[in-house]
């Protein structure tokens, strides 16, 4: 049996991808960018295990068998024992690679079955994106074991858009492509993770989550109904990809900022330019976007920007000086509720909190309101997928079965 | 002393007005489509009287002396007078034309001051745009004090840009124009209030109004920051006028519905794509939309469309046969709280209200919300600025007084 065991990161787009050309491809009508989030506070971790011994290829998703009829997972396990394959027929190719996970494949194990275990370290009902990490981490770890290398991001956006981007560390753009075949449809990236380690992320996990349209169906209706999606796609999105890689690469936090929340924004107005509208964001959401700029206003400075996905969920970016001052007037005006179970309020990376000033208080034009926030996570940007050297941390046991299975 | 008493409606955009190209003559980035409001529901009411006598310009709005130093009502009161004086200066025009009010001014009324006094028969406080039934009801007084015809949307403009829509009734166009002066940037009108007796509107007041950004701010933020406001205004409006207009005319609900809530959604984008962005609806509001499309979806057709200005109120049309059943479901659903202090939860033409049927309150999945909406008003597509010929309705006394002021 050959066990591999991966963990792969979150990712939060800051030029947004909304909208397919290909939607059995997965092929963007834009290309798209973002920051890997780091894997010590939100990741997937998946075991993939091989064996002759298995009947049939399983899968086990945080703690329950699932289908692997899914044409998006089924297309995945393809592409990796395909690409497997050809390297076995071209073996001149590989020489001189290293191989983590013991090594290039043997031949006969492309004929044997899979056992597939995963499971996210955050509640899936907090509503934070996460088929990006699942896909990313599933390919990493299947092309660990098959001892598949190069760019493998166009196979993980074959199971979810977004998670070829999970594939990198540090900030990473996909390019939409032009093949028609997708081939050239990948991720890159912009810059390693320890480029620009003064960028802090609070994530803001908003109360009440309703059931919000799901990502594969809101982008067909934008494609299908919103005239201005067309126009952002072609003509927008273009130059924003080439303003926010330099604003990136020279580490401009105000521009890099500025053009988060201009793209977030703009993401939600074509979801509202849909037909019927699809609003993402709730006056939670909305409230947080006030708090932001009456935090730059008050500097006259671009200190903190938001972008929210498909959901109310906001993630804001600020610098590792202004993080402290930033979360706790975000705890001031959205305190912990009495609803937390114990829970820490604040996760991940330690900060202290202190009272805002009450210059900074004044700035922000609406009063407290409690129980708006479930929880907040503080994390920074982080690296890609990474295999677990720990034999101990594998979620399959030594007979290919998930070690915590709910009795 | 001459006196004239007006009232003027309100109107309601069914394709957007949104962004000035000329800020001081108030014309437009791009036409706009609108339905004027019934008098009998709501309107404002202003007598205005000039004489010999009056030592200046004096107005008094809502029972309250404002200044006349406000540019827009100098221009209004400025461009009608110059155009009285044209008159003067070429009587054969006037040749014929019948003239209400009393007929055509005496020469020396172009110097003697004017008192004006205006109210609205509805709560301001109630986030209904006003200024354009308060400019056009001005402007139309004006008029008939200084014998003034023809085409006076262009002065009304200048007031507000939508009160030059107000200036007519029906369905009301206002061609942006292409002339740099603003000569040709007029309302005209689609059809009259009499052409579809069929439609019904419902203004859905909603709670918690918050002080929104005002429509003169708001449009110019996104003129100088909406990428997708241009696209809008250039490529998609003109499409949408043509279309608008067509279905107005050929009394096609479902096309008039469609693009009505198309554009309304797609004013509300570029208000979100601004920078920083601007919210007007709430989480009512868009819970409004999700009642009208299930609404729509449960019968597999287009029976109600809604349309939001700058502010959280919905408008809502719908045809007569529906409106019964429209509004026992809103009001099913968003009940009427306990804050009424003895007002009509709903006012205007009278309903009946019923418990709609099982099967149409399954197909709406949310939750009733009891408080969500102040109140409703029903009313219908009316007639544009009426003299009001009863001597007693006057606002202004014998001596140019306000009748009413609060002592």
């Amino acid at each position: 049996m050959k066990i591999v065991t991966c963990r792969a990161p979150v990712n939060i787009a800051v030029i947004k991808y909304w909208g397919k050309r290909n939607e059995k491809l997965i092929l963007p009508v834009n290309s798209s960018l973002s920051a890997t989030l780091h894997l010590d506070q939100l990741c997937t971790k998946t075991t993939v295990a091989a064996s002759s011994a298995f009947q049939a290829d399983r899968i086990w998703l945080n703690g329950k068998e699932q289908s692997l009829d899914n044409p998006r997972l089924q297309k995945c396990l393809r592409e990796i024992r395909q690409r497997a394959r050809k390297r076995k027929s071209s073996p001149s190719k590989d020489a001189g690679l290293p191989v983590g996970g013991g090594g290039s494949a043997p031949e006969e194990m492309l004929d044997w079955h899979v056992h597939i275990c995963s499971e996210n370290n955050f509640p899936t009902a907090a509503g934070l994106a996460s088929s990006a990490a699942g896909y990313a981490c599933l390919v990493a770890s299947l092309a660990k074991v098959y001892g598949v290398e190069g760019n493998i991001s166009d196979i993980a956006r074959q199971g979810s858009g977004s998670a070829c981007r999970s594939m990198y560390g540090g900030f990473v753009q996909w390019l939409m492509g032009r093949k028609k075949d997708g081939e050239d449809s990948i991720a890159k990236q912009v810059v390693s993770e320890d480029y620009w380690p003064k960028i802090r992320i609070l994530i803001l996990v908003v109360s009440d989550q309703k059931k919000a349209t799901s990502s594969t169906t809101g982008m067909q209706a934008t494609v299908q109904t919103s005239p201005l999606l067309k126009y952002r796609a072609d003509v927008i999105v273009p130059e924003r990809m080439v303003a926010m890689a330099t604003a990136i690469k020279e580490r401009n936090f105000e521009t890099f900022a500025e053009l988060t929340m201009k793209d977030s924004n703009q993401f939600h107005a074509v979801c509202l330019d849909t037909h019927p509208p699809i609003s993402y964001m709730n006056d939670t959401s909305r409230t947080i976007v006030r708090l932001v700029h009456a935090y730059n206003a008050f500097y006259n400075q671009t200190k903190a920007a938001y972008t929210f996905d498909a959901g109310p969920n906001a993630v804001l970016f600020t610098l590792e000086d202004d993080v402290e001052e930033l979360l706790s007037l975000i705890t001031h005006f959205f305190p912990q509720g009495e609803e937390t179970n114990g829970a820490s309020f604040i996760r991940g990376l330690p900060v202290d909190i202190k009272t805002p000033s009450q210059e900074l208080k004044a700035a922000v034009t609406f009063d407290p309101l409690p129980n708006s926030l479930r929880y907040i996570i503080h994390t920074q940007v982080g690296p890609g997928p990474e295999t677990v050297e720990d034999q101990s941390q594998h979620l399959l046991d030594q007979d290919g079965q998930p070690k915590n299975l709910p009795k």
